[in-house]
C-alpha cells in the first residue's frame, strides 16, 4: 500500500512562506536553532586590495557550507591610492545595508502575504577622512551619518514599509554598538 | 629647451608613499578636501536576492566614478530560504570590516615606513535569529559580538598591529552608533 502525503507550499515574491512558518515555529520549540555564527577570511594582496572569502558558517545547531565559496575583493580609487580593483570598504558597508534592509522587507512582507513589486534603494553615508589619517582627534573615523531612500512597488504602504526595515539585522548592527574583540598574532 | 623634473617616490608596501604624505599635507591646509560620501544603490531581484552596484563617490571636492561599476550579489544560503547565489548581508558587514582593517594596516604601516610581508584574519560574529524573527524582544537583531584574529608577518610588532587596528573607519562605524535616516516612497 502507497501512501501519498501531498504538501501544499506557499511561495511569495520568491519567499517559500511555508518554510518561515515552519522555520519560526522551529526556533519557537528549540531556540538554540537560532544562534548564527557567519565567518569571513582575508588575505592581504597588496596596497590597499584585500581579497575576503565567505565559505561556511554555523546555524541550526550545525556547521554549514555556502555551495561555492565567496571570494569578495576590495580596494580604494586612485584618489584613495588604490588600484580601484574593487569596492572600498566603507562602500562595501552600504552594499551589506542595502542587502539587508531589501531581504528584511522580502522576508516579513512575504510572511504577512504582502506582494512585491519593485523595491529600489539609494544609500549616501559621509566619512571626514581627517579621523583616519589622524589630523583631527573630534572627528570620528568611521561613517558620521548614512541616509538611505526607498522606493517600493506593491502592496505595502509607507508605514509598513517602515516598520519591517527596521527589524533589519545590519541596520541594529550599525546604528547600535557591536562589540568587537581583535586578537593580533605575529609570525 | 627642456626641463626635466624628476620626481622621486617612494612606494612600501604597494603603497605609493610620497602621494599618501601630499594628501594628507593638502588636507591639512584644505580640510574640507577630507569629506567623502560612498554610495550605493540597490535593486532587489527576488526573494532574498538582491543586486548592490557602485559606481560613483564625492570626495577632494569633487563628484568622481570608479573605474567600472562593483556589482554586488547577495542572498542566503537554503536553510535561511534563500537560494545561495551571494554572500548573505550579515557576511557583507564581515567582508568590510576585513578589508577595512587589513587597509588601514596596510596605510598607516606604510606611512610609518614599516613593511609588510603578509596579513590574513579570521572573523566570525554571532547573531541570534530570535531578535529578527519577533521571537524574543530581548535578543538584539545584528551582531552581538564579532572576533576578529590577526596573523601579521613583516616589520610590526603585534601592539603596534593593534594600535593601527583600532584606526579602522569600518571597525569605528561598527563598534560605536552611526545615525542612519531612511526615507521611504510607495511608488
Amino acid at each position: 500500500m502507497t501512501t501519498t502525503t501531498e504538501i501544499q507550499e506557499t511561495v511569495l515574491n520568491g519567499v517559500n512562506v511555508t518554510r518561515l512558518g515552519q522555520t519560526i515555529e522551529a526556533i519557537r520549540q528549540q531556540p538554540e536553532l537560532a544562534n548564527f555564527k557567519f565567518r569571513a577570511r582575508n588575505r592581504w594582496d597588496l596596497g590597499i586590495h584585500t581579497v575576503a572569502t565567505i565559505s561556511d558558517f554555523y546555524g541550526t545547531c550545525q556547521e554549514m557550507q555556502h555551495k561555492a565559496p565567496f571570494v569578495l575583493d576590495s580596494d580604494e580609487p586612485p584618489v584613495l591610492l588604490g588600484g580601484d580593483t574593487g569596492a572600498g570598504a566603507a562602500e562595501y558597508v552600504l552594499a551589506a545595508l542595502s542587502a539587508c534592509l531589501t531581504g528584511t522587507l522580502a522576508y516579513h512582507a512575504s510572511a504577512r502575504g504582502l506582494k512585491i513589486e519593485d523595491i529600489q534603494s539609494n544609500y549616501e553615508g559621509d566619512i571626514d577622512l581627517r579621523g583616519f589619517l589622524d589630523l583631527d582627534p573630534r572627528v570620528r573615523n568611521g561613517y558620521r551619518e548614512i541616509r538611505v531612500k526607498f522606493k517600493v512597488k506593491g502592496d505595502l504602504d509607507a508605514a509598513t514599509v517602515s516598520e519591517l526595515l527596521s527589524k533589519s539585522p545590519v541596520f541594529d548592527t550599525l546604528a547600535n554598538p557591536v562589540k568587537i574583540k581583535i586578537e593580533v598574532e605575529k609570525v
